[in-house]
């Protein structure tokens, strides 16, 4: 029986895609990577998830896990060999079953992440995890990539937000991890160590995620600063004054708001004057257990005092809903605005908070020096330290001179973020896009331990090869 | 050169214990473990952690790491065949520094629980880890074991207050992990590995720990309730009404209160009458951001609510700190006067808290059924579903009747753990004490999954075998 057959087998034929129908899942939707996929198999179940994995590690066939393939790195595109089945989870889309009591939802991968918020609301709870692609992200791609986004300063990480695991091994075995517990202390953190792993360890089929109390009110406020030494500043003025109802903190440069205001004309920036011409913008989010007119109350507070002490130069803080979202508005129109400016070269960055001013303006300078001309665009979720530091065309660059930089730009600024003790992947994962320069920025003891992990799960290196790790590393 | 000499010349004559000067080491501080070593060597550097495990991988020998040796499952005792060297990390207590901008703290695994919330605490910030041993119990023992304590509701435990580590492997190299990101997807997760294994997989030197803002008021209340169903009632009333304000639920059965009351005649219960009586009571604690006050209002709006609706038949809100002391002296009181009443079996276990009425019920019935007259001692972190459940000698029973049956009555209670999602070692480890039944309560293929991580990790087996896992299980 050949091996189409016998997947066809599992799933019903329907459920395995070839040729022409096959294609639109080999190449990701940035069309950066553009791969070839024996078949694409569709299981409805975590049995025929393990079956199929078993099938392949009999027959030595790679697997691509995909979800809704909107990562940044490539880590669900297959490469051009045409060996790879890609093992798309969309099917597997149940919420399993919500838990009020105990503040747990239990979920399948691919669960689309706006049904698993949506389906946390409905149960008058909070499922926290917010990003932009998260009308097509899947759980399951959020867990291998660890996903992050605008609320990790209060609730963490996809890992955080993570209690238990349903993963099919590479031997096409079943671990029936889904704990709905915070604390279990029985054994090593096979959890965790899958959570984050890209799919070069297994397969997960399903989590039990935490639940949230949905907050009774939320405010916004947008800063404006004259200075990143005081952004900082009010960082640590934020996390003091308001504790855990921090829960946004983005930093916007001048230069990014100026390009949403000129693409997007209908949006406007609420400040006129000298404070529409500052170099930084601040979102801040409270989250507030009690009411709105309170989390009002304790931003005049705040921000108040900063402005009094000269630390914050103007601000605004939202008089409704409505004017909340047009501050998040702004944020989330950056990424769009960068596009229509025309090609830019991205970096998923973090750093410690208290060297973020040595990396911005020593990166500033040392890109200047090098590229002189060359623009920056510099926005993030600052409260975790992680920016996305992005690079474009200044006075005198074309896109394809930048383009042809595109190396150099990356080194420098990924060695710029080493040097303080950051890391080249805050939270889009390494995938092919980063694979091969891991190395430079991690030691070889380390890189050694992953490589000895990935041989003791997948010793045929089978599980998405070619990703975080070299093909031929394990 | 024998290997006492070549340990004398890595870390200096006086800092390797053998013989009587080595044997208090080698018992746990329970003394339920006694265990022969070849001697304790005690480094001052992560760099003679090094050299130590590399000079004891190259002649097998097996290497025992060991913090305040205050474990409650035998994990830092040796064996007694006095082959093993025991590796104390306590001369290795340096503080390395506090980045309050960045709000972490970089500590050595021999630090002091307490001096490290001390430090904390004098650079203006909470490390909010606490637990009764915090006095003598060290960092890198916490670690190990990923503690949890009081605090887990609102902080995470142990796992979650941890961004980065410094280990020697057990091929004595050193992975230099200090890493001070909230956000840093880059590769498998290393940290989380380590982090709860015992010991088994490398030795923790070093940790990048996570600090948080001083919350500017904390209040305490306890609450007498008339049934475990509305107990979990009020957890939830508590979760929506005070949000990340909740730092604290502790439950106490009214047997424990009452033992507390007899063993310790200078504490009372602040309850008269009918109240007095009640099975259960709540420890709630508050930390609130803004101010004592407001702390009391919010309590008296929450309880007051739960009050009216006959969720809570009575509360006292401490109205001062000392009071707020008084309560909590009260649940701290319980494992002494549990000890004071004479032997009890203990079961550090966690549940779904919503099956926690099921598991209570049921569980405390087929003891009834089992060994009548058998009393149980119920107390613990109810907020994360981690409770003691203890078992003493009641009516008709001896200690020596209870001991006879010790095995029997933890089966049968970690029997129904198992059958309502639950853990067997919620925040105490596996250690010695319970590796020999995890086999019964974790699946093959998760047993199969933690034995080709430590193959993978220690191939020679030196790295505190017998713990966690059979020694010859690897």
């Amino acid at each position: 029986m050949d091996q189409l057959q016998a997947l066809r087998n599992i799933v019903g034929a329907s459920q395995v895609l070839t040729g022409a129908d096959a294609q639109p899942y080999a190449v990701d939707w940035r069309e950066r990577y553009r791969g070839q996929a024996r078949a694409v198999v569709r299981p409805g179940s975590t049995e025929e998830v393990a079956a199929i994995v078993h099938l392949c590690a009999k027959a030595s066939i790679p697997i691509v896990p995909q979800g809704g393939n909107t990562g940044l790195c490539g880590g669900a595109t297959p490469d051009d060999s045409r060996r790879a089945v890609i093992l798309s989870l969309q099917r597997m889309n149940r919420i399993r079953g919500t838990d009020t009591d105990n503040d747990t939802m239990e979920v399948e991968a691919g669960c689309i992440l706006q049904s698993v918020q949506q389906a946390a609301r409905d149960a008058g709870r909070l499922f926290p995890l917010s990003l932009a692609a998260e009308g097509s992200c899947t759980i399951g791609g959020n867990l291998a990539t660890n996903a992050g986004g605008t609320q990790v300063l209060r609730y963490g990480n996809m890992r955080e937000l993570t209690l238990g695991l349903e993963v099919a091994t590479a031997q096409g075995e079943i671990w029936y991890g889904l704990r709905a517990l915070r604390k279990d202390n029985s054994g090593y953190d096979l959890r965790d160590l899958f959570i984050g792993s890209e799919g070069t360890l297994g397969v997960i089929t399903a989590a039990t995620l935490k639940l949230y109390p949905l907050p009774p009110a939320r405010c916004t406020a947008l800063l404006a600063l004259d200075s990143i030494e005081n952004v900082i500043v009010m960082l640590g003025r934020s996390r003091a004054g308001f504790g855990a109802a921090l829960t946004g903190f983005e930093l916007m440069s001048g230069y990014c708001l100026q390009q949403v205001a000129r693409c997007f004309p209908q949006q406007h920036l609420p400040f006129d004057g000298a404070s529409a011409k500052l170099p930084w913008y601040v979102l801040l989010e409270l989250s507030d257990s009690e009411s709105e007119a309170h989390a009002r109350t304790r931003f005049e507070s705040v921000v108040g005092a900063a402005i009094e002490a000269g630390c914050v130069k103007d601000a605004v803080i939202a008089e409704s809903l409505a004017q909340s979202q047009a501050l998040w508005h702004l944020r989330e129109s950056i990424p769009l605005a960068e596009k229509e400016s025309g090609k830019s070269i991205k970096h998923d960055i973090s750093v410690p908070v208290s060297r973020l001013v040595e990396f911005v303006e020593g990166t500033n300078t040392a890109l200047q020096n090098a590229f002189p001309g060359i623009r920056n665009v510099i926005f993030g979720h600052l409260g975790d330290g992680n920016l996305h530091y992005n690079v474009a065309c200044g006075a005198g660059w074309t896109k394809n001179a930048l383009l042809s930089h595109q190396d150099e730009v990356s080194t420098l600024v990924h060695d710029c973020v080493h040097a303080v003790g950051g890391s080249i992947s805050a939270e889009h994962g390494i995938g092919q896009l980063k694979r091969d320069v891991l190395p430079r920025y991690k030691s070889a003891v380390e890189m050694a331990l992953m490589r000895k992990i990935k041989q003791a799960l997948d010793p045929q290196g089978i599980m998405n090869p070619g990703k975080v790790l070299k093909a031929d590393e394990h």
